[in-house]
């Protein structure tokens, strides 16, 4: 591991790879766990910083906000394609790292860094009234509202299909843990586009949305408005369940319109990714 | 562990719990390793048997083709459930076994069982001569053309979708091998829906399709032509790059059309199994 430090002090004296080979330490938990075992590994957080890997990601989050990098460890092989990025470094004094595959594996607690992690300042979450104030005058806004994120994978996945499809916010439940690291890859750099809210705690989202003019959809496996044969909603809140079990029974009871994705029946359901992937591009097809 | 043997003769003599607790055994790979490190394990496989695991998937089985099931494991919480299986297991004397879930771990090699896996005769590959003379008068009819199979969890969220959608095929490239259990769970089913078909080295893939009256479209992440601005064929054929690389420049430039997924550009492209929900999604709209 080379050390590369374009400042007279240095930046990396806190910053200490760890030593043990070990992919999967012992967690301390922050909060509760309440999601089971899907819940996502909370060992990437450190205080108000999180650790983005993965080229897209990375570069997403130098685009759109590089004032938050706080450290970069990058291999030699991606070195080439990040030099405007490591440039900039240099001129802020920000260090940056060439370090070996091996180490991103512990650093990242994943083989799929891409040769590429940044240390970044967490992005605080908005509240939902932050987040409809922010977008109250937009029309068409389509917001997602996830009920559970255990699966960060599930979560990546449906931030970059929202942030292709334009989505204009997502809103966590309440007590949700930050995302991880893993989900902010998978996004592919979707977490930057897609400005993320949460709940509070007893607080009354319907009511909020409905407030802020928007329509609140759930997704049921059948016996819900065809989404082919139905006009969606101008603004309209899409409930979606990224754990594996879908969504709560009350918020479908609650929700305004129960949609249903039409299909032959041979499988029970889409994955919630394909769902969400389905529905964010018919509303777009609707309303662009 | 409990035996349960309905017959008098022992259909379990040869049926060996691995006793080690090793997750990943060395693979003694059966042909030479193409894929890199995404290639799906190939100790799913022994001769011409598949272990088959997860609820949805092991149900699709027994309800499709319950002929070629030769033995189940099956935890003591899941029996309530397969009842109606374990009943049939009986009067057929095909053996169960009742297992821990730690055993189901080492026999899966996976931590997704759901408690159940089935080991299954496996459903041999249709050439694409085979599967065209097949739909020959169907109209309209959607395949998909894998162009990698890499990941088994992409491959079966495709298929998955694909089932939900009502594809009529998918062809896999000369040389892949065969699905593992990961695929064939994640795709809860639809690999039973969907008939598979493998195309032989050498083949002209284009030119049997194009003889079935079939157009060929590729996906592109921009410039191709908007998938909502025009209507897709009748008889269509989509090549799907299920690796992370994307497909080959071949095909695309070989493709009667290239499609381009409309989206905000937030993101360099959707992933492939939510690109492919949403092309199977429009499709099944445009033609229902």
């Amino acid at each position: 591991m080379h050390r590369k430090n374009p400042g007279t002090s240095s930046p990396w004296q806190n910053a200490r790879i760890k030593p043990s080979a070990q992919r999967d330490p012992p967690v301390q938990a922050s909060r509760p766990q309440q999601d089971g075992p899907a819940r996502p590994p909370s060992a990437q957080r450190r205080g108000e910083e999180v650790r983005i890997y993965g080229r897209n990601a990375c570069l997403a989050v130098f685009a759109r906000r590089a004032q938050d990098v706080r450290k970069i460890y990058i291999t030699e092989a991606r070195i080439a394609e990040f030099k405007p990025v490591l440039a900039w470094c240099v001129k802020q004094r920000i260090g940056y790292r060439v370090v070996e595959n091996a180490d991103l594996d512990r650093l990242t607690e994943s083989q799929h860094h891409e040769g590429v992690c940044f240390e970044v300042r967490r992005t605080p979450l908005l509240s939902v009234g932050e987040l409809l104030q922010a977008i109250a005058r937009e029309q068409p806004a389509l917001l997602i509202w996830l009920d559970g994120v255990g699966n960060p994978h599930n979560v990546g996945a449906l931030l970059r299909s929202a942030a292709n499809f334009g989505a204009r916010g997502a809103i966590l439940p309440a007590g949700a843990p930050a995302l991880p690291g893993a989900a902010l890859r998978v996004a592919e750099g979707g977490a930057e586009a897609v400005p993320l809210a949460q709940a509070r705690a007893g607080e009354d989202v319907f009511a909020a949305l409905h407030a802020a003019g928007f329509a609140v959809a759930a997704t049921v496996p059948r016996a819900g408005w065809d989404l082919y044969e139905n006009e969606l909603p101008d603004r309209l809140a899409l409930i979606l369940g990224a754990e594996g079990e879908g969504m709560s029974a009350h918020l479908i009871a609650d929700a305004d319109l129960r949609l249903t994705i039409p299909g032959t029946g041979a499988v029970e359901s889409l994955n919630v990714s394909a769902s969400a992937a389905v529905l964010f591009a018919e509303y777009w097809r609707q309303h662009h």
